[in-house]
């Protein structure tokens, strides 16, 4: 039985989420919805089946549709989940989830108490390549020890008035590093400059402490003309970067191997390169991935791991890394807290 | 008229010192000097014409001898270049010039009273790649605007139990980001880890802010496989890559163009990619320029770039890092200081 | 007013011929057709405006259809081609044109004497890549003299029983050097081996030589597992190199100087690499732009770089190259016909 | 004991080997000869303990001495090494060990007859990464066909009034192809074009066929500016390429997979590109460890792979490629000679 779907936002990526969950055999895109008729005429002709409304209550009153995607401005999110949710049914938002943590934690709890799926479009979590990344770190394959993991988010990208460089590139990067260590973080810190408009970082750097002593770094800028779209992980015996501007070559992974070495003054350890292996990765589109998972979960409950409370973290990170970021890079602790 | 060289320390870099000085027809190789007997024994045959001994003082007796190179560790360089300078003699001192601001101060002082060079083996700034970034610059070729810089220093090396990578490789990032940038930076701070030795961090990222708001960033680490030699520059109309470990394209620049765009929710500014020049540099090695530099400098008194006043600015940079390592990555404001 | 077009052919390449013509605003996909019921009923969903039939008489008959493409298997071309500009249409045909140059030329003089297009799916030769490239050459950026170039189309793809390496690849970097060069070729050899099936050539290399002395080298293999797409050019002061396996590099353009040198024994004339230069290519699809230019060809009677005459020419290179192959590579000298 | 060798002409590339003979500790560099003084007063300082001499005969009468090295212009190779064997000495041959096919035997009967070695200087059959190459072909692990292999030497390099691209380049890609495939090849054709020097060829295509149908294929050119010195294996399992301009990546492993697919006309075998390893190669220098291998074999008399009879093979393949060249690539037949 097919998954009936609603699309909310159809101005900027809305219509991306609509096309690729309107090709999947087991979902129906029921409804594409936008306050701006003019919007919603621009993509009549590409969903012709689905009814096209301005009204949000017009998916919220149909029992038959069984989730709502939202792909609004970013200060809409939480309020449109709560109200998605309450009609009682799931949902799919664009990340990040909310602006403050503790609306992306009502969310979160909302849907806990309801039985419901809320996800979050962190679609790299759902990356062939960085699925790669993963296992190898859980199986142990890079050593005993994951020492410190970095991203780079760097090219010449739309600049916006109303979002700096934390807030619009680093979802990405963040849900990333949390899935992939698989822990709560307990300290962050970042600094940022506004060279194109006052009071807009364009370029950010970022700290994330986790409590086993991993570090992760972020550097994101919008002002770089070299596109770069990178995750290196750096573990006591290999490291492993993924780089999803290479179209064949996504995941390099590099063996070492330490070489005791005596020296006349001090004691030292020498580290060599060794190595090299790059495993074929499949093509899959992970925008199409996390539809997919979407969709599946709503069938069968299961659980994904861009998940309200996932979502959540995300949003805790950006709000205590624009704490730090307002305060010279002060370090900011994380509250320990019951959401995730 | 040939100068006169003797090299101090032979037991790590001294050799390669002591053999690009023994090639340049403007020089003679005069002494060697190692407290070790047994160091001394491995390069005789080298140099068959240099006087090889374990005294110091040998060198500074020597009327005819004009310049000394310190090449022993670093917590002996202040004092052994100031004893040569006060033995009348030109100084070259591997980097860094000395572990604390105060000594460094006292041996470019020393050097200006006495009217004799000092010298600090930055070789980087001599570097046919990095000049041509820095003429690039200085033409405003990267446009109106520098905007940030950030360098990548990472590798499996020797990892010492008495240096952090901050000491170790830092010299380097910093001594070329303050030649570039032509600015004495106002503030610094660094954040590390200490993965292989506890107390002595492998990993670094470190911040340097300049008066004028260019911010400069770096990347250090002994615990990446995959070698990276790397400085990036940012300008408002192009950005330049410096890359040392290509062959034959060590310097890219990428142009870019900002293109106003207007969007339906919010103010864009969309700036894309353009073309890319890969110009030809000469591959001429830094380490002979840099000797060549010295010698031609002990003959006609002229500037470098590299002088005393610049060894010492990045010994408070490195000073000033340790402090804000040591104290969870806040910043530290450097002094206006008169000594430079 | 909008170009009716008609698909025949959906099996393979069609369909994307269809999707691109579709899509344009200044045409119209009228028939779909295809002798196969199961192959129609696949692409029925992604047409919903166009009739779909089995008859191509449906097609010919029709007096408000402009233009037919022929998607159909290769020994079909010519004759199907014939058919459509007898009943007074347009045609553009996939590559190659025909099987034999006699069919090729037959296709070619009936185009001519109707006064109607015949356009061939040489879709590289409308490139931005090469556009660029040809641009060089046509301005003389490459030098006073192009000395020759070499075309690398090697890949693990689809392995035909009933056609080789050279049909399947070699028309694509025949049209391109053909067009490059701008001349008829006077003499042309080949070698190959078959390795996965007797008598199927797998591996190819071709040489197309030109009356101004420029030559053409070709390199087609499906046995590689390194897929290459490359074009090289090679001037007296430039050469320039087209990689569409690139994404965003597709163009480099290399430059050199020559400098004379005197040596003990022989006389030398040394050259060196330059600069480097890799300008900015629009992304556009060579697919949409081919389709593009056949139905503003159809509209205004503008010449094609790839018409009948183009498209025979590369017929008639491909039966000489396999008359060599068959002839442990013997030069065969082509007619100076009057059909190109 | 060591062993005591003298090279013969140093204007061009003796310097290199007598440096990397005098540096072995089982070698002492004897003599430095050559017809010219001047020549020689060139290198005296870097060889202080060698004698110089003008004269051949100070060397072949010296009973002490037990090699000579020839590093003269080709055209002497042969007959001067004969000189070196009659008078009781092994001989190292600077490549190609001759200008024909007759006078390559005649060194390698001659030595043959004395019991002395005769070495070629095709160093890249010593090079750690075609040796890497070599052992993966040998144990299978391309599978088990080799189908072809090709070899791209091209580069702006020294242009010789005297001698040809195929002479001056060949001789590498060569001697590599039949010590990698184990075979006399069985015929040989080539075509080239002289752009720059009437009747000197400055670009060369090369095709060599073996027994058991392996085809090498050679790319030699002076005219390309970017450097290239690759050789590609491609077996029924795996391809490998040796790139000798990469620094850290010499050689890459790449893995495919055949794939049956059926398609509605006609048969298609699908095979697709699998994981790529790139190998630690040592860094060692391929000219110490010819050199190396030189005096080891003058030591123990043990076979080397680039001995007389293989020299003399390299001579008849470049001597049939010379014949094709000149006859627009007629095939030429090699003779199944008892020469090697």
């Amino acid at each position: 039985m097919s998954v009936r779907i609603g699309v909310v936002g159809l101005n900027y990526w809305g219509p991306n989420l609509a096309r690729n969950f309107d090709r999947l055999a087991s979902c129906e895109l029921a409804y594409c919805c936008d306050l701006d008729e003019s919007v919603l005429d621009r993509h009549r002709a590409s969903f012709p089946l689905s009814t096209f409304t301005t009204r949000l209550d017009d998916l919220l009153e149909d029992d038959t549709l069984d989730a709502v995607v939202i792909a609004t401005p970013v200060p809409t999110h939480a309020n449109l989940a709560c109200k998605v949710l309450e009609a009682g049914k799931h949902v799919f938002v664009e990340k990040p989830l909310a602006l403050t943590t503790a609306d992306a934690v009502r969310v979160e709890n909302l849907a806990r108490e309801r039985g419901l799926i809320a996800m979050v479009d962190h679609l790299l979590v759902y990356h062939p390549g960085l699925a790669a990344v993963k296992g190898m770190i859980d199986r142990g394959e890079l050593g005993k020890d994951t020492y410190y993991l970095y991203g780079n988010r760097q090219n010449l990208g739309i600049v916006r008035a109303d979002e700096n460089a934390l807030w619009s590139l680093g979802p990405h990067d963040i849900s990333v590093m949390l899935w992939l260590v698989g822990e709560r973080p307990s300290e962050v810190s970042a600094t940022g400059e506004s060279y194109l408009q006052p009071g807009v970082e364009d370029v950010v750097f970022g700290r994330i402490k986790f409590p086993s002593g991993i570090i992760g770094h972020l550097h994101l800028s919008w002002l770089d003309p070299h596109k770069m779209r990178k995750m290196t992980v750096i573990g006591s015996e290999r490291m492993v970067v993924f780089d999803d501007m290479e179209t064949e070559r996504k995941v390099t992974v590099y063996d070492k191997g330490p070489i005791p070495r005596t020296e006349t003054y001090g004691e030292y350890i020498q580290v060599r390169s060794g190595d090299i292996h790059i495993p074929k990765i499949p093509a899959t589109e992970p925008l199409r991935l996390v539809c997919e998972r979407f969709v599946s979960a709503v069938a069968d409950r299961a659980p994904t791991p861009s998940d309200g409370a996932a979502g959540a973290v995300v949003v805790e990170v950006l709000e205590a890394m624009s704490e730090s970021l307002a305060d010279s890079g002060r370090p900011v602790t994380l509250s320990t807290g019951v959401s995730a």
